[in-house]
């Protein structure tokens, strides 16, 4: 398959899952997964998805801005940066992020995030 | 050494090369570097540096405003995601952008640059 492809899939998936139901993306992460969210080091599937399911407010919706993606060496996994906008529900303005994804295969043919780091862009 | 404290001196080094010899960059890229530059995707040291030479603007400055990084995996490998600002010679306003960098560890025990990302961040 085609490795934009499988990005924009990954991307849809991650963004909508976020959106519906946070604690869903707990599948997405592993033991060895690493989130820095606005420069905090959170290690592991269940404290990620503590961090991101504790996150202040409830409801939000990403908007999509730009993917790209690439191959991360030998061992099969995949590099891709999300620019996007985030819409928090009862807040006028939208907040502009960047996001990486670094993503490696299962042995059942998908992959999991090895490494996740979020900023938002202040204007 | 202190992951953090190299992949902060990896970023001063990148972006003060990049500011005073922009050719100089071609140290820090191999035959297997990928840069995808405002989703344009270029191969390979030579090509990577032909196309940061040609932007069409002759001097610029970076100014970082965060740095986060983390290790990549088991071939020794860094992820090092950064938000700044550039300023162009003549220009008033500075873009936002974010750029990130796996680092691969050489031989040398120093590190290049397998896989680049950039973006302006649109305001």
């Amino acid at each position: 398959m085609d490795p934009d492809a499988v990005a924009k899939a990954f991307v849809e998936h991650y963004y909508s899952t976020f959106d519906a139901n946070r604690a869903g993306l707990a599948n997405l992460y592993q033991e060895g997964s690493m989130l820095t969210f606005e420069g905090q080091k959170i290690m592991g599937s269940p404290n990620i998805v503590a961090k991101l399911t504790g996150l202040p407010f409830q409801q939000c919706q990403h908007q999509i801005s730009t993917v790209d993606c690439q191959p991360s060496g030998p061992a099969g996994g995949m590099l891709v940066f999300v620019s996007g906008n985030l819409q928090l529900v009862g807040e006028q303005h939208t907040l502009k992020f960047s996001q990486m994804f670094h993503l490696m295969p299962t042995p059942q043919g998908s992959f999991y995030v090895l490494n996740d780091i979020f900023r938002l862009n202040y204007a």
